[in-house]
């Protein structure tokens, strides 16, 4: 065996990312990577992983007891390139007192806009335009005065209808959501956060929600509890994170309280939304329609999935902070907590576990 | 042949437009409705129109010399349901005296809408992203750190990047899609316009220019000529009317123009782009990718067609004003230009023939 440190970076992750590494002195630290665009094998991580002193993986890789095990007592720093971290083990880190290094708030942009998209093509038929498209449809559609038509988002034709747009979680990339929703004339923004959730009515607008509205030209912005947003909203976004504490907080009882009209969309994580219970919501019409970047159990979302049945489901695979601009600088700052951290120092982004 | 005066309504409008014709007296008027979504065929309009004085028609009917001749000389007003009028043969139109009723402005904000929609799909490859969640794909999806990415619209990650969005054509649609664009922090927007698209090189701002960009938080606007736009924007958007006098506006010399990472959207017209040249230009990658709501010759779009086949093509079925809103605003703009123009009143919107 090798006496130098060594490094595990179990994903091709760029040129501008990789050269970052330079930092560190090759003749005191292996570098250990997988070339390729797909995810390192399972074996392979454990086959490398041994006295390694930091690790950088990607959702996909489970970082569970039996890795850390598998790795050893070497091993200061896992470095995640992500924002979420359902993926690792933060209880079995701590004990070991190992950091986790994240990348949050690079993403903000490219979610938001994301979230946009699948409001839209949740709106307007865009998943069954396409389809028809793509299937020679076209020539045989009738073009009848109501064909694909959908909910218009925001204050309609003469721009005097009210229209509220409720967050399921209010944090950055809400924020970044509502400021790219706000030119289409917004008359309420409703949210609920950790506190509001499960208060007895909507509160008051704090001075900062009283300041975001007047900054974004929104009509009023206050928090409330779970059940005023599903009621009120003719635009749901869940934007929380996920974890147990949010687990199914889209469930029945929130699906039959919206709207008919009412579009779910869902950009942050799958387990927050109750599949089943969407797609009786969707196929008895409680709701108008959903767009979702994320479904419980992906990636192993297969062809008969009953979601991908639904005209008015529109779904993505995970493509939310997919920008090229995005994973280079989320692939720049995961390279720089890993660096940090094997060296000693405090990281630039850090999970507190 | 009953002695009533007659109108002859081609579509199903819905009811809300249906009511606004009760103010003609039924003992002085025969309203002769096609009651099905789908289009009515040639030989029912034929058989209906002889002695109409209204006709009601959707851009899937054309109104020509021959249908003229059918109606004879009791006919005073066409309305179209919808904002072009290329099925409208204006010259017959104007030497008989009849007078053209169309539905602009209402479909402002929905056609907006789906041009921001257009956009986000085709930088962010959701059209191919929906089709691999659709065929069962997701699982095998290797999550790599640039799977599926595309470039971002707008300033990037950390707000400071360039970004130019151009417009081919700016009118009313063009400038509510620039609004809702402005968000994504958008640093430069060119345009051409009739005056400005062959001239030697860019225009000073207006000062409807500078208002615009000040009031919407753009950098700055000004007018360019066509080769200008194409070179210097990272986002070409095509809005500007049908006709002979665009036909083919974006053509290979402006798509070999365009920058490699520039996506190319079109909600206006097919004719105004050479579909030709832009499959080239993608199979080339001349361009990164294009999303489109009318391509020529539509709907006569199979699904062998060349665009079809490049997952880098987001194409739609011309849905821009396919909001339940838009369409119901639409039928009664449509239905009082009708009845107006039978009872020798103004039309609320005339096209000037």
């Amino acid at each position: 065996m090798s006496e130098k440190k060594r490094i595990v970076i179990s994903r091709y992750i760029g040129e501008r990312a990789m050269s970052l590494l330079n930092e560190l002195d090759r003749d005191e630290w292996d570098i250990i990577l997988w070339k390729e665009n797909e995810p390192a094998s399972r074996e392979w991580i454990e086959k490398n992983v041994p006295n390694a002193t930091g690790l950088l993986v990607l959702l996909t890789d489970k970082v569970n007891e039996s890795l850390l095990e598998i790795a050893g007592p070497s091993l200061r720093i896992v470095s995640t390139m992500s924002v979420g971290y359902d993926h690792v083990d933060t209880s079995a880190l701590r004990k070991r007192g190992i950091k986790l290094g994240f990348t949050p708030d690079v993403l903000t942009f490219a979610v938001a806009d994301l979230t946009v998209l699948l409001c839209l093509m949740a709106t307007r038929n865009a998943g069954e335009g396409l389809t028809l498209v793509k299937n020679g449809q076209w020539p045989n559609l009738a073009f009848g005065p109501f064909t694909l038509c959908g909910p218009q988002i925001g204050a309609g034709v003469d721009g005097t209808k009210p229209y509220t747009v409720g967050f399921v979680g209010f944090g950055r990339i809400a924020q970044a959501t509502l400021k790219r929703l706000a030119p289409y004339d917004i008359s309420r923004c409703i949210y609920t956060n950790s506190t509001s959730r499960q208060a007895p009515g909507p509160q008051a607008p704090s001075e900062a929600d009283k300041e975001l509205a007047k900054s974004l030209g929104v009509g009023e912005i206050f928090a409330a509890p779970l059940d005023y947003v599903a009621k009120e909203s003719d635009l749901v976004i869940v934007l929380a994170p996920g974890g147990p504490s949010t687990m199914h907080i889209i469930d029945e009882r929130f699906l039959r309280a919206m709207k008919n009209h009412a579009v779910l969309v869902n950009t942050s994580r799958g387990t927050l939304v109750d599949t089943d219970a969407l797609v009786t919501a969707l196929r008895e019409k409680w709701i108008w329609g959903t767009g979702l970047d994320v479904v419980e159990g992906e990636p192993l979302i297969k062809a008969d999935h009953p979601l991908l049945a639904l005209p008015r489901a529109v779904v993505l695979p995970h493509i939310g902070s997919a920008t090229t601009d995005t994973r280079e600088a989320m692939a720049m700052l995961a390279v720089t907590n890993l660096v940090n951290g094997v060296l000693g120092r405090e990281l630039e982004r850090e999970v507190k576990i």
